[in-house]
């Protein structure tokens, strides 16, 4: 049974909102050519799937839906946002005041690797200052809230009182996106190449999709994750 | 209750497969920001889908989808192959040979209409011709089949062989959309400038949406079917 | 001539650094059809152009390219960047320190119409709080910056040490759009509804497409900013 | 210098209606980050250049235009206007009426491999049969031609008229992509997987393509083909 609801990171979210997908719709959408359906997925399917992931073909895994309504921090959904062959709905605060919520890193990393390789370990922030920059980014965090709700109650416009507001607060959205453009999403972001903040979603959301379409999954995860 | 399969022109049909979508799911994407979620569309919701269609927020629209099964003719399936917001998987005749149908008009109509004007009315054809050129093209049909399964039985690669089936002949295909594209869709095809032919199953796509979604497809109609 | 580089709000551009977009290749390719070139627009041509808007005819409007250049602050580029059918590339703060730049509003306003709207007029925030708010915003960056700065200089990766930063920062990015995704932008954004501040870069963008496709942008104009 | 236009199969073509593109813009676009450009590509940006392909980051091949016109039998223009990322406006048979003409294979092959496997061999059909078939195709192709003309003579809507026109007759349309969806086009249609005749066509692209990005052309080649 599907796990429909994950914590991630300190204060956010993933809830799989509602989903309308099988493996076999990948058979049936790929065989329309043999004018017969089936309903249960065999061993000669299997292979269908994986010659299909293997040689690139894509659009059989265009005809099926994942909705998400998911809650991270701003600089975590701008990431997000990129994946432009998907439908997204976020949060406004051009007309709505949400009770601020900001992330806080629980541990700290330092940078690793050199402009252009783009790849960092997570090797330990030097211990002296863990806590002390923690706290300033929690008083930080603190201020900016009470700024913000400061310019609200003077009657300050509140997109403009908005833009005090630090990019490790936390949005709300849904997406909605069909497995092919997921797997493109997950081999991106469930990476060492990625940040690991929206890391930590694209592996909640690699799970949710192997529970929903096992066999696919498999054949991608087979063909070193990249999406067809 | 939602009628899943129609027949359309002589030999086609459209079956919505499968769909995933409902008026509910438009309003909480729209209300992603109020943190709250409904499970039925009330007075103030109706109020909402109709704001949102005739300011053209169109994000909300997309969180659903529908997945339809289509046989119809080469020269319409080209004209619905055009919308290149959704999902398509056709029948393959470089692999499969399929026992050809063509489509045969029931009525013929004439040339109205000129060149730049795109509208043309349904006028009957004169009359001294009609059955002559229906059974011209009908034996048109019956002879490009014949020679399409020659050539298959002479051993020509299928893909070499189909060259010479014309545009009337009968494909089958999938196709995945959700609501803001189908409504972008239904505009175009279910027009007086669309042909006959793909209006008649743009009719059909109609009467599936409307059952679905009710609320949304009133409002869209009520605003002149411009898809948000 | 084109004017090609703009600026726009306190510390903000456009520059509109390339393109190869005319009047002419909507007649070109909406015209294939007939086989024949042209290298000027007649007035039969201006006749096409107007049908085509007006009759939502979107395709022609695509065989074209234009490429900006854009410094805005982050909460701008974040509705830009919703505009999925056009191509962006952002400045990273995962690999590269900044020098810091912060949007500061001129005028203030203050909250008009009620959720749902999502209609503001821009009115006078009460003047008795206009210096403070916008020296407590100007505090309010400066030791955003001055805190980024200091996370840098000890070792924390850069990935976490923006998280600190407000929406406010400007960030640079290329975005890479054709006419009819270009009048789509522009009739959201450069809109009573938008707010004021993408609006200021909207009504550059949409300067700089009446000079390089007069006839295009006086058809869409004349058909209320309705993209086709 | 770049050729602009090459014959393609017996009777079509593809020409370089224009481009804005170069080796360039996807260093500055990758770059956009450290706030400089460059006019001249070096060394170290070639190597951003092989970085990027290998490593997937596909936007920065997107700040670029290519819009080419085309002549290719309709069967093949099916395969084509499946690429979605791009631009099309086709020649219309619904409002004109074409000299009609037709592709015929120079030389026939017969079908290798089974079904699923997805690939065939060019090998010889039957000598036996060539000849007759070739003659068997034109037959058809002409008494198609005469038919369309009869019906249209008789004042029969074009748009009826053409659904006896075979698959193979040709037709011509503008096509509009940047680089990023260009690779893809090649990847899949200059392949042993792809039918012949559009392969021809895909290699004229490539051939096209490799001149005016030809870093970018190289990197990718070295990557086998694979599309960032």
């Amino acid at each position: 049974m599907i796990e429909k609801e994950y914590q991630v990171l300190d204060k956010g979210f993933i809830r799989l909102d509602g989903y309308y997908a099988d493996d076999i719709s990948v058979v049936n959408s790929a065989r329309v050519s043999y004018g017969k359906r089936v309903t249960s997925v065999n061993e000669s399917d299997k292979n269908l799937i994986r010659y299909l992931i293997e040689n690139k073909h894509g659009t059989p895994f265009e005809h099926n839906f994942f909705r998400f309504h998911i809650k991270a921090p701003i600089f975590v959904a701008r990431e997000w946002f990129r994946h432009r062959i998907s439908s997204f709905n976020e949060m406004s605060m051009r007309y709505h005041s949400p009770d601020l919520e900001f992330y806080l890193p629980e541990t700290l990393r330092t940078q690793v690797g050199k402009p252009g390789a783009y790849v960092f370990e997570d090797i330990d922030y030097d211990s002296h200052y863990t806590e002390q920059s923690r706290s300033l980014m929690n008083d930080h965090f603190e201020y900016s809230k009470n700024l913000y709700e400061h310019f609200v109650e003077t009657g300050l416009a509140k997109e403009l009182s908005r833009i005090v507001v630090p990019v490790s607060a936390y949005t709300e959205f849904y997406w909605s996106v069909n497995a092919r453009s997921l797997m493109n999403f997950i081999s991106l972001r469930n990476s060492p190449h990625a940040q690991h903040e929206i890391r930590e979603y694209a592996i909640v959301v690699e799970e949710m999709f192997k529970t929903v379409m096992p066999i696919t999954a498999e054949a991608w995860i087979n063909n070193e994750r990249v999406a067809p």
